[in-house]
């Protein structure tokens, strides 16, 4: 794997395990739930991709970086709320903004690996299959996140999620099949998108009709 | 696969896309959650009996027609609630009769799926097996979607549905173990048992004893 | 397998099976649920572990042994307790008590199997592997419990949970690795260790710290 791939895993792990043990500490979980609910958050997804492309044991079982990285971020994270209980208290509003950003990152970058993921297996030049594997490696930590917290998986409220990757994700498919450009240069574009269309929805409060008002 | 064996699929697809589409509907959910709570209840217990046997990457992220069925089954739902809100919530009590006899439909049909993908796998000859993967191929996406929504998986409490299962499944193995029926007259018969057993125990609210009343 | 481990397995399936029984008749389910729930427990860490390590199908599926003894043990308590409901009720606090025990040799004896299946495995030099197939082997199957009964999972609350599983599998896996003790000796000693902790931590009420009080 090339040094651009592994830094972009690695900036979306830090995201991913900011946002789920900042849920944790919403949710008053001990030091142990944070830990466990960032690692899960940064690197469920990515197993459950492995799983499903038959990739076992999944990456992250054997090589310990990502849980690590994962680890040492919630431990930070603790440290840094409970050395400033007021403070973390005082400013939720802030950090729920914050998180929010993180998720958003995380969200592209993961889509996009995802992707990637796909077009190295025997069934690359389908697209389909690759935008799934994309979704399941972005949204499937948050979603086994919620299913802990006996939260309604976010993707079901906040739908715009599923959505966002699905365009960033058909992006750099398209644009990796069909164009010339620099594939790392492709990346940043698809990560841009994704995270440009979860901002807005956030900002604008982009919300899918219902079938009953 | 013979074309039998397609078609059943699909008219098993399509009612349980109605079958999840409808509960999302119920629950409030926008067009997002329709769309995929319908095709979890579709696929999802493919997705965990393909995992099962070990068959990578599953099938239905590699043959797009299953989730496009389910997709468009959940569409023109959607719409058809949207257009009559009225009616809808009026004849919401026969919606859920009609729903339930689809669920009934797709059970029947996905147990002996499943069973047939049991008996290809290397541990063909091994019941407890066969009968193991049609339980998973019919309840496994109703669990994910219950999961989903916070509801205590429905197989806790409507338990007739796995026995029904259990019933349908063993009639296939040992019809097409042991006589020399045709395969098609065998599905009909089991689906027609585990649809039989589903349709009276839902008329007559059959319900297994508890240890402590 | 030597008949050691099998034993071993067995112990564990038992006291699995007759912890989730409890949870299921004290949750009110009925008959069919007791026998579920007492199933999934006894065997759904090891099923997600085989997943994981890429054998399929899951062990639990082709060897029927694991879950028919959890299927008796649940149907034995059922009868005993719906025979003698009024005693049952009156000595639930008893009956809870005795079921940590049984959870406690469980979680000890599945943390070994799960780190010696991982030490089996191309990875076996790994012990960060190891001792996550342990940890996934001994609360995969509560934590699927718990979410089936839309419990909050157990180890996010009762953290010493894993922290127990932790030290035991560590423990085993380094005696394994750099001592010459008998691997009989060394699986006693390790699940004595995962038994000890679980056992002070529900006396002493252990607890970690969190982050915002």
């Amino acid at each position: 794997m090339d040094n651009f791939l592994l830094m972009l895993e690695l900036i979306g792990t830090i995201s991913f395990a900011l946002s789920g043990g900042m849920i944790a500490i919403h949710k008053k979980t001990d030091f142990f739930g944070v830990l466990l609910l960032a690692a899960v958050t940064a690197v469920g997804g990515g197993i459950i991709r492995d799983l499903i492309v038959g990739k076992t044991p999944p990456t992250a079982f054997i090589n310990q970086i990502y849980v690590l990285i994962a680890l040492a971020t919630a431990f930070i994270l603790f440290l840094c709320a409970r050395s400033n209980q007021e403070k973390y208290r005082q400013y939720e509003i802030q950090i729920s903004t914050i998180n929010n950003i993180f998720d958003a990152i995380g969200l592209g970058i993961f889509t996009v690996v995802g992707v990637q993921v796909g077009q190295q297996a025997e069934q690359g030049e389908n697209l389909f299959f690759c935008l799934f594997l994309g979704v399941v490696t972005a949204i499937g930590g948050g979603m086994i996140r919620d299913l802990m917290l006996k939260e309604i998986p976010f993707v079901l409220e906040k739908q715009v999620y599923a959505v966002a990757c699905l365009f960033g994700g058909a992006c750099y498919w398209y644009l990796t099949e069909l164009s010339s450009i620099e594939s790392d240069v492709i990346s940043i574009i698809s990560i841009s998108i994704v995270f440009a269309i979860r901002m807005l929805a956030t900002k604008y409060k982009w919300n899918l009709p219902k079938a009953i008002e």
